[in-house]
């Protein structure tokens, strides 16, 4: 894994999401990397993102998989170009579709895995499968289709 | 449309999640009345709830598409048995599987509606579909597998 993030990527334009973006101090502030082939996005849930007591918040595991998903799709995108991340034209994607099953409670009070794996990329479109990982165990699987911004959107 | 909403007749147990909890501070507190055969919820995101600038976080509309879904489960199976809310035995539910089209993106600045429809229930689950609303138009469109909660689980 390299110390940048993929969000670390990200111009000034698409910076200020709630989930992901460096410029939003309120938000969660994800931060993806690789391991290999996979994408992976490290984050323990603040002690308010409950269900019901001792597990975790499914809308906020929804968030986790919507931003991890559509960094991993940039990040793949350069990877079939041959391209570094910092290299232009900017590629950003946005979330088309997401689907999230929820095969088990999340516990809170442990630092949860993402682990992401681009399933097809194709024109502008690129799928993104991830599992949620706590102690050990998946208790999330979600899907991710990501769809590449048009530039003028993100004002990339 | 009665004044209590779904939300104000859970059961402490149940009131602490992030997005509908009233035993949430930091939550998003959500509520969802019925207005007729559908359930209505209204939120409007705070300044920070940004994906890009001018747009709402995907997260989010996740996040009250999930809440609006399970409390519009449990509103319908009341119905569904023909009693109140306020009734014993207490029905919960939570999401089993949740689903997402974003269909345009959807605008800062105004109060969101989401409008959702019981599409079946059956044993345990409720399927409901969702539709967020922004300045009159429909910008997603979500359905919420809920299942009813086991009892032990939320202390109720």
């Amino acid at each position: 894994m390299t110390d940048k993030a993929f969000q670390d990527y990200y111009s000034k334009g698409v910076a200020v999401c709630y989930g992901c973006g460096y410029d939003n101090e309120q938000g969660l502030q994800i931060k993806s990397h690789w391991d290999g082939e996979t994408s992976v996005c490290r984050f323990t849930p603040r002690p308010y993102h409950t269900a019901i007591k001792g597990f975790v918040y499914g809308g906020l595991l929804a968030s986790l998989i919507d931003c991890h998903g559509t960094g991993t799709a940039a990040a793949a995108a350069y990877r079939a170009e041959g391209r570094e991340m910092s290299s232009e034209p900017e590629l950003r994607y946005v979330t088309g579709s997401l689907k999230v099953d929820f095969l088990r409670p999340t516990p809170m009070g442990v630092e949860l895995e993402l682990r992401g794996r681009t399933v097809e990329i194709k024109g502008r479109k690129v799928v993104v499968a991830i599992e949620v990982i706590a102690a050990g165990e998946v208790t999330v699987r979600g899907e991710v289709v990501a769809v590449q911004m048009p530039r003028s959107m993100g004002n990339i």
